[in-house]
């Protein structure tokens, strides 16, 4: 496999971040990879943050990954800083050669670096598949996540 | 019931937030109330950050129950902003009043005004009551939460 690297988003990136965020059975009906100014007005918000990161995974020019990873300091836990993790998404060109393993890797590596007590994250419970390969990085199933929409 | 408050944290409620996130099956072998000026080196980052909130609840100005509610701004959902509550308390003195409704209602209409499209948490599986607690208030338990303690 050519050299995989990864990245802080860049602005150039939200094309091809959005088409993989709505390529995907969940995220299909929740983007709108036509509205891109819409993306690009939140991604103003979010460059420049070293707390609120959008994390790419590149082939020789080609973004094949992207994820979100979010520090947040809290009291509980002895005053721990944990790392949260968000849209996970690997392009369907790229699947099935480790691509995301290494993606999720690298942001528990930087979770690690700024001083993290733990990584966390929730899947959509319809994602059987990745919740296996969330077991095998070394998380455990501990608690039930709940969202309510607004 | 006298009075219900929410409000902001002050570095002054530092040790009843911490008595109240130690006094808990699963956070008392988690938290270390005796070790209050490393929870204050913590605060002092959180005090002011108007995206990352402790929020307590006082009645007759005694704490009897605290959250934290942060404010994150991702690209998914065309760019949402989501309301993430952790570590939910009430004191024991306080408990089976509705409190613990209350406040997390408030976390809810906190988030409704600063424009996010969902609010989520997670919950130890082993809470089975605070499931139905969470279930009650509309959330749905949709996810798998995932934990990696580095």
């Amino acid at each position: 496999m050519s050299e995989l690297v990864f990245r802080d988003a860049r602005a150039g990136d939200l094309g091809a971040i959005v088409a993989m965020l709505a390529d995907d059975d969940l995220g299909r009906g929740r983007e709108d990879p036509a509205s891109l100014a819409e993306y690009s007005l939140v991604f103003g918000q979010i460059e420049g943050d070293a707390r609120n990161r959008i994390i790419v995974a590149e082939i020789e020019g080609k973004l094949v990954g992207c994820l979100q990873l979010t520090f947040i300091r809290g009291l509980s836990r002895k005053g721990a800083l944990r790392g949260l993790i968000e849209g996970v998404r690997v392009a369907a060109s790229a699947r099935g050669r480790g691509i995301g393993e290494k993606l999720v890797g690298y942001a528990i590596e930087e979770s690690r670096r700024m001083g993290c007590a733990l990584v966390q994250l929730t899947s959509d419970k319809r994602r059987a598949r990745a919740h296996e390969f969330y077991k095998r990085l070394g998380f455990a199933a501990s608690h039930e996540g709940f969202k309510l929409e607004l």
